[in-house]
């Protein structure tokens, strides 16, 4: 078999400047959970298959990368369809992977807790510009906290995150799907229809409310129960007042509690938040996530054109896996979509050290490389970052090449004057 | 199809108390190869069949987790084995998708290229105490340099990160294939069983001198070349007057420039180290990989009773790819038996933030609430790690959990005393 240079379709070769961003995005992001009390943890790229379909992950099921049995457990000649092929696949998300985690370990780890994970997922999408079949997430979860100071902290951790890296001009939506579903009630769709009318809602943002009016009517729903729904839109505001509004509209179909707490949250993200951002009640946010149970939540940035994190909470996962419900909640964000915008905005990662290089001439003598080696040493100990290279014919092109790359003071070393260097 | 708590067979959940050392690890790794100019790059984790299948991994090849082909490119009907089913799998190790990866950027990295990649692989191996099927492995490599150069950088390179841990007590053992090849060729054995040879060779640590003679004899090789191969071994040292011995002894089958570069590797490493730590000559290193060209070495800690990294040259692979070959050197450090070690030790993580914990009433009023995350965030941006939670009903208990975890400094934050905080 030939041998391809190319990475497999749809993933990718991280070269140097990039992983320098990714790096310093990693360290920035591990830090500043730090300070929330997050906790570090980690689960095996490889998940067991039942896990991976067990219809908590909605389409992205469809999109596992599935890893062949082994050994005398395969069995080639009377497989009938693929999971008689396979045992496990790679993890399409670091939600699942986690209330399984949470579910083997909880006698282990405190309560609430508060977990951090960065690690890749993968899907087999259909490749297409900035989006790949490798990327990274990176989540922050709260489990077992039923209450909503997991959404103020999560929210706060995550935007304060954000400011770090110099985002201001982004705006978090939240929404609850008991709301979403308040709506609904209130206006006379029936609760076996809330999930398709929610996927049409969901295009708001691109269809408009004339769009979701005329899909809504396609699909049959009564002209009265569609302009019902449509009216609340117009008249909630995306601030407290809106929930406030909800509050007494939809009486006898939201709980007030529910209200409550989301305008808590609002005005506690408001108070407490460590970057400029805005905060906003968006009652047409609805997140294709089956799993979600109550708040949802979005990051959405002007200058990307879309979401940039996102979560909430899901109160029914870990259940799944213990037969007992735990409350949870989290936020991820799309590592690649930040990336992206930090080298689109040619972002210079701060604090570099100072770089130095020395290039030795053909056939340096022994004590040349000795005295070369002990003044790298000498300038590692004093924090620079050294690069030792054999000197090139065209040392020119070898020097500017250098300077590209950051170092800037560079010492030629030739055998008959590296005693005096 | 029920779910399952624990993780796939033979892989691991981290739990926080492990990932803040593999956290911390990384970091140093990455620190401190960076100050010997080292770049971070990744590949993918899956890769190419055909790459991971080409013969250069010997048996972990027969260890690959294969990934189901998807959509129409699966016909399990007329799959007769199983490389009609797959086509990528996960790779076994960060050479060979660097080497790929090098083919594919050539133009676009700097001349040497001096690779840091810290990723995992997987090996689906019979599962044993400390060896698990998904692991974390680092390794630097420089391409592109054929002198010695990037041995001595390597070798400085490695030993000074692992003296940053702690680590003292340990050895660098070297060898070169060639060296390995010119005493079998001086001892009379044919240059086709060199291999079976050195596999007989490779047990001396653990059968010894006449382990080794018995396994050669058992073969048929004649008592006089195995009685003239042992020999050998006996009046080479382990210092450079053993290299010298070989030079001379080992005329017409050695190369000398071979024994001089050995020599000058291991002067220029006992002259240039940050950490303290012995270099030795080591003739019956042997080291499994069939892709290595010349160099080889290894570093041995007494406390773990093996090798806890490990490398060598390999001009051959990349030239594998692009059809011309590449000089290429590399070090992978044993990521996971590091880690074990500094847990086995008891290993502290040194300059953690000063933690601080919020305990909150039940049902605490929004005043309280909005005061206590006023609290926090000036914490947080004192450097603080702060952690805000409901108080508990054992409250006695959760204070001790708090402390256990190094949350030393608590407040209890009640409704009617939060103004005074």
């Amino acid at each position: 078999m030939a041998l391809k240079k190319k990475p497999v379709t749809g993933m990718k070769d991280m070269l140097p400047a990039e992983m320098e961003i990714r790096d310093y995005v990693i360290g920035l992001i591990k830090d500043t959970y730090k300070t929330f009390g997050f906790s570090s943890m980690e689960t095996p790229c490889v998940e067991h298959i039942e896990n991976l379909c067990s219809k908590q992950g909605g389409d992205n099921e469809k999109l596992i990368f599935k890893i062949l049995k082994r050994g005398e457990k395969l069995k080639i000649d009377t497989a009938k369809e693929e999971l008689d092929l396979v045992d496990g696949g790679l993890r399409y998300d670091l939600t699942v992977p986690l209330a399984r985690y949470y579910a083997n370990h909880a006698n282990e780890l405190p309560s609430p807790f508060k977990a951090m994970q960065i690690g890749n997922v993968w899907r087999a999408d259909r490749p297409q510009r900035g989006r790949f079949r490798q990327f990274m997430q990176c989540d922050i979860d709260i489990l077992g906290e039923a209450g909503n100071l997991a959404e103020i902290e999560l929210i706060l951790a995550t935007t304060a995150m954000l400011g770090k890296l110099d985002f201001h001009n982004f705006t978090v939506c939240i929404n609850d799907r008991n709301i979403l579903k308040a709506m609904a009630s209130y206006s006379g769709f029936k609760e076996e229809d809330y999930d398709e009318v929610f996927i049409i809602l969901d295009k708001m943002d691109k269809i408009g409310a004339d769009g979701v009016k005329a899909e809504l009517q396609e699909m049959g729903y009564s002209a009265e129960n569609v302009d019902t729904y449509l009216g609340l839109f117009d008249e909630i505001s995306g601030d407290v007042e809106g929930i406030r509004f909800c509050k007494e509209k939809l009486a006898g179909h939201l709980d007030v509690e529910i209200a409550d707490s989301m305008e808590m949250i609002i005005s506690s993200v408001e108070s407490a938040k460590e970057a400029e951002f805005k905060v906003k009640f968006d009652p047409t946010l609805v997140r294709g996530q089956s799993y979600y149970t109550g708040t949802i939540f979005e990051v959405v940035m002007d200058e990307f054109g879309g979401s940039v994190a996102g979560g909430g909470r899901y109160d029914k996962m870990i259940g799944k896996f213990t037969g007992q419900d735990t409350p949870a909640c989290g936020f991820s964000i799309g590592f690649e979509r930040i990336v992206m915008l930090l080298l689109e905005n040619g972002y210079e990662v701060p604090t570099r050290r100072e770089k130095k290089a020395y290039l030795l001439e053909k056939n340096m003598h022994k004590e040349g490389i000795l005295k070369v080696l002990a003044m790298a040493k000498a300038d590692r100990e004093a924090g620079k970052q050294v690069l030792i290279a054999n000197m090139k014919k065209n040392k020119k092109f070898q020097k500017e090449q250098l300077n590209a790359d950051g170092y800037l003071d560079i010492v030629d070393c030739y055998r008959d004057s590296v005693g005096e260097l």
